[in-house]
């Protein structure tokens, strides 16, 4: 009997300009669906895991789009309310070498930024669960969404549920001071915090070191320093953070970090050729998750998560779409490519 | 000196599935931009107008879009006002034989629907102007746009230009309450009235006769009453509609009827084949309008807006992509379709 | 709680040029996975029932793919056994006027062929199912096969299963006489006997009257004769038959008739442009199906059947993707095809 | 061994909107290769004869991917000469309905328009060969390729084959002038000619009949006039026409007339829903040619080019990719669209 | 109120296979339109400037499908003189790694290479504006276009425009003798002189230093002693040339040099993950032009041409679809490719 | 009179997933048709020789596709023998930087595998021909194939025709101890052998030294041993290998090594950006028996070989479809991917 789990947010239809298209160049967008939350519960189900996705979305045909794409994948949609009036959309232009890739957001007003609590019954969501994953962005999306994060929190300890979070700041929903006052608070409840130095700064008001985020450049040590101070203050089991180093929009590094309260660990780094880079932090969140739910020390399950990550960068959409085995033969050394036949 | 006329309302980004799939059968969506007031503007620039399209649209990249795609077709978008969150969404899924086509509309809080007057400078829209065309889906937008679309009119006015007004009863977005109370005082206002007796029902609250548009049926006695009745009450020049026999959703007759307070002409009828009947009646109002404006006795006009409209059905999009000689052609009775070359 | 159905049989890749090409002129295929009895196990999940399909596919990815084609459209896959070494093809031309549609055939060897009884928990897989659907291609791919279907009926049978068939002779999968030496005793277990012509002749051994299915030309009194006949022999509750009239690739006429042992009823006819024939039949048995099972008088569950498949016939792909309102509102008459907004 | 038909001519690029889509709609072009005497080699060897196309083509990858389309359809290139600069090329907008399809020529200077005499070697070409198809564009295409087809002809005569020719008028390659200076000498090396009313007027300068083509009325007798008058001028063993009646750019009647210089025979009548109309002529031509050859007399010759054009309405491109043995089905009279599996 | 500006020349249309098929691998063409000149009007009216295309366009579709590319980037087309018989075509075939893109040329008989000088108005043409750029390519389309060139300059300095000329030198449209002997007189006109030293040498007869331009070695040594004495000759304002790197097809490095006459300034370098390379010698004349037009110092004009031109590499088409602000971050120094959100 | 050349063996049908998705992300698959020795027929044709293929493919619409597709290619067909069931098949997925290609084969039961030796006119097949080339995946599709095989390599050697082989160790099709009981007795009528060490090993007993293919490294050393010890005991004229350095899916390094008995000679070496890796081996035999068969030396055949596979990786699908001129201009040293035009 695979172990249930659960994770709550939005999930969004992504419109996305074809190949390397800037959005007036194409007559059609692809179409997937995608959010952070439901990332992870689509990677946790290929996983092997009983993934459950808490959300609301309207009774109408695009709804139903992205509730048939959660069950594609195996995940549990038995907790989607249904009604409201809109799916979040976000628009994507993907970048190639030193231009940018593109997003703009119309989200506001989602079904699930005005769900109430009692859309959902919080006792059945959570019987027999083992982990409950949020991120940042929930909160983010008003009062209600963000009282119904904090009555999901509640629930989730009352019937002893490990939870994660993934900090995410996203500052065209709010403002570093809305996110410290909302999301402070509710780290009590976390037991595995990821974020990387921006988010800890401006999601919960750690002052930053002198990682900057835009060259790419990585600064270890002012991570360390910060995860301690995380640590401290909110005890939090592990602490953990993908790295990534921007060199442009067509290869990146990517490695992470992780914190036990007592030992770093930095993980094997890969230099990847960007596919698709959106939902690379949640297949990392989703990595570590299974890692840790299926018994892996937090190093391997570091491991496991940077690898799962670092082949979602070569996988099209907002889901990671791989196998544990897939994973394992990364973590395994074998990244020559060689056709599998 | 090409003549001026304005029109003023949203432009939509439509997203449709290709061909006849079904929304959640494609991995992508064809994209287009239209809607009621914008589609006139393009066919009176196609047809050698100076044309231009009032509305706002977000700065961003798909409010760029579609202004983009405004100008290819040569409509002036000098009086688009830049500012606002969102590009109004509608999804369209395209019907076959006896399963209907199926809109998914997400428009609300779009940046025209919260546009302020000042956005506009309606003495410069309207100076030299000689037809200001709007519908009823502006005012249904909301307050803002309801007294947005006054402040148009009685500039119209004051410049002397003639004003046509296609009714265009939407029930998603206000009751016939609501769009009788707005809409019965701009009357005074209009010359040319285009509208069905659905419209004229909910829109205006005259009682209908017994028209069936379900059925397809047409009760022509039916309308000339209304006509008669919507004539003496607001003193329109003329009053127009399109008459649709919805046979199928794959095939469709199709004709008009006019009024001009003394006399009744009732249109050539054509058999559609259809390739894409959004748009249709806007296609019609742009027809009846360059008739007029371009001299065309009234009977004339009509035929002029019919056939361009029957032309309409056969053509992908919001827009009416036909030139003036093409609808003469037809008018003139080339309905064998043979291949010109 | 909804109610549990059952089907089995097998799920094939199907593999379509696009558009009208030909097979030669194109340099992709369209990808589909269906089959008779998967069609029907989708077409009851999209009703709103407990659907069940029990089959057998290869553990690789394309086995997983028409393991995810169903999961999406909300069957349960529990019972889908893991192994073997195909997923079924054909490959599909579609048609248009004089020129017929083609099927190629590339389905030997299949899992589902070659499974084992002992794949299956018949006992797990029947209780509580309240309906049992197969058809006469299942026994035609192989003695394994056929012994799986007698298994699963006895099966049905004494969990108190309420079975339906489709006869679907096969001519490339079997001969007349192999048809009739398997089928014949597996008659005994049938409730609803579903059938035309042809199928009756080659699968039964009953003695065909004047229908001439190649010319479309329908004999109803011929079939009358025949279901009677048919129900003399086996005690079925229902014979019936959906009625195609192939005026060409383009266009048929579509209705259906039902003897309850009693009366004959023929339902409505419809015009049908076509889009995608492939699963017209499946989709009738469907709605049939779901009519009779949500207590429907047999009239009634017939005109939904045939409604079913009459919208069926104007959408891409083996699955009938209607809900049971658009089904209703054709069978109220609505076929007008009107934009829906 | 199969028998040897040579035929001569241009074979263009042709760049079409896919779909109905208008030229200005669309961000690509189907690409196919096509034009009168190509397409006639190519159903002649579709239904098993040895076909030679001769022809000139530039050296580059555009003239090398013309002659790979005929190599797969098994027309022999080893007469196709390779030089000059351009492959002709012709644009293609699909009507629908009442809007016609558009066709706009880039023919001028293309290879073949420029090609000499002592570009082919005349007694290989027709040694051992029947037959000789020609059309009158290839003429039209400018003094060189005029004197190209009477050095063909004369020496197709010298070697005892069998010669055919499509009339062809065009008007934008040249005036009805031009055409019967060029045209009139040489029919005296002519066997087999087809061409409708126009043609016959605009090439060979007789006064036609009623027949207006632009209302796709026929007039059987005036053809009838026309023929007996063609074939005491000329001797012609048959004379022949494709009768299409243009109801719309989507649906014609379609059906054929031919003179053996003593009886009238006017074939069986399609109406056919046209997927696409070009190459309707030609396809009928190799039909009639084919069917001769194969030795049909001549009605059954004829009722096998009209099937074969029939069917070519369904078909994407200007090539027939239709077999004897579907013709065959069609002739026999099976036009029911039936599901050939 | 903009600055305005004219470039004159051809427009193509753009035929390639997708992606990096070979032309014999697809059944379609992607279509986009452009030319040097063209290319560079369109970034000049990206980037805010009124940006007038002076060319001439057959009055058929392709031609106004030409006239609406550059209508929908802001281009003004008023003096775009429509008739002539062919819109120029090029056809190309995308290169990866060691294998290079192919260009076939289809653009002879165009109809602004057979324009006559009264085609145009230039004095309306150049009234207020203070730019004029031109490049090699037209006066080589032949005698005709010659002339108009010339016409064009003497207009312009009448008008006291500032002139550039990018010298792109095209060897399957004339000889270095022929091309010396049109050129070199023109050059009296010219501020801004942009060429490497292929094109000084074969242009203006320029004898080269050592830069082996296939190698993608750069002397700059040998360009700065050429610059030295193209300005002495003609006494340019400034002297600039691109500087590519072709590693391969699929990576390249991008830089430029400038000569005031005074001093050199070689930009900083870009490596460069090529999606179309197609118009970067264009983006980067436009890059350099608005830079001079804006009042930036030649050093940075120089910067943000090769910016620009290095985001054109980027970018699918001829057209540089980028603004000012995506410029002016490259240059700012953030190459870093992380998404915008 | 180009020399005449002959392969034997399978050709596939294989659907591909489009770009990089994985097979449950894509609607359609993209369609060639492809296997080892029909890869080497068409290169060989491309260089100019007379190649013809020996198969057998269904008389379906499925296998005249691949007859198509080798004819295009101006591969001689007349030795592909018509009958059986089906196309072997096999799915592709294409990998991206450390995420491999993934293969899924469908082949079993195929119709060259079910072929007879009566199928087929050994005599006719190698009367006049200078070369037949072969794998080891032919005679590992089952005891007929290997049957076929070694009467093939009988005729051939009655001819005088040189033989080549390329091991080719498929795993799925056979285990070591199989292939070398069938390939060892074969390598008597070789005279020239490609392989890499593990082929050696697995399909001639030779125990391998230390080349690691998974991390892509190269031990010449070792191969060299391999190279001597198998000349020592089949007497090959030579041996050769590719040699691939695995970086990633995305890169990799391309050489090959080739033994004369006497000296051995390693190529220069390209590092690849890969498009379709498929093919590869086959593309670097075609070029080596080309560089040989057309009277080069060893060396500078190898080069050819290595550069013509080096320009496959960069070509879409199983077939090379590059010229000699193309091949030579990189092994000339070209390699710098600049635009030709």
């Amino acid at each position: 009997m695979a172990k249930k789990v659960v994770t709550m947010g939005e999930i969004m239809l992504r419109l996305s300009s074809p190949g390397f298209l800037r959005f007036n160049q194409s007559n059609s967008f692809d179409v997937v669906y995608g959010g952070g939350e439901a990332n992870v519960a689509v990677s946790l189900a290929n996983y092997g895991l009983d993934a459950y996705f808490v959300s609301k979305l309207p009774k109408h045909e695009i709804g139903q789009c992205a509730v048939e794409a959660l069950r594609k994948q195996n995940v549990k949609t038995d907790f989607v309310a249904r009604g409201g009036d809109r799916v979040g959309i976000y628009f994507l232009e993907t970048g190639a070498s030193m231009r940018p890739s593109k997003v703009v957001y119309d989200r506001a007003n989602s079904a699930i930024s005005e769900a109430e609590i009692s859309d959902f019954d919080f006792d059945a969501i959570f019987k027999d669960a083992e982990w409950f994953h949020f991120t940042g962005i929930t909160p983010a999306l008003g009062p209600k969404a963000a009282a119904l994060t904090e009555a999901a929190l509640i629930a989730a300890k009352k019937h002893g549920v490990t939870v994660s979070v993934d900090l995410n700041f996203r500052k065209k929903l709010w403002t570093p001071e809305q996110a410290q006052k909302v999301m402070t608070p509710l780290m009590q409840y976390v037991d595995v915090c990821i974020g990387n130095e921006e988010d800890a700064e401006k999601v919960l008001g750690f002052k930053p070191g002198d990682t900057n985020v835009e060259k790419g450049e990585l600064e270890l040590a002012g991570y360390m320093d910060m995860f301690r101070r995380m640590q401290d203050k909110f005890n939090f089991k592990y602490v953990a953070t993908s790295l990534r180093e921007s060199y442009s929009a067509s290869d990146n590094g990517w490695s992470a970090l992780i914190y036990d309260g007592n030992e770093f660990y930095h993980s094997k780094k890969y230099e990847v050729r960007i596919v698709d880079r959106v939902g690379g932090g949640d297949s990392f969140a989703s990595g570590l998750i299974y890692g840790l739910i299926s018994g892996k020390d937090y190093k391997a399950a570091l491991e496991f998560g940077v690898a799962a990550s670092a082949l979602k960068h070569t996988i099209f959409g907002d889901f990671n779409l791989v196998t544990v085995e897939e994973v394992e033969a990364l973590v395994g050394g074998d990244a020559s490519g060689r056709v599998q036949r």
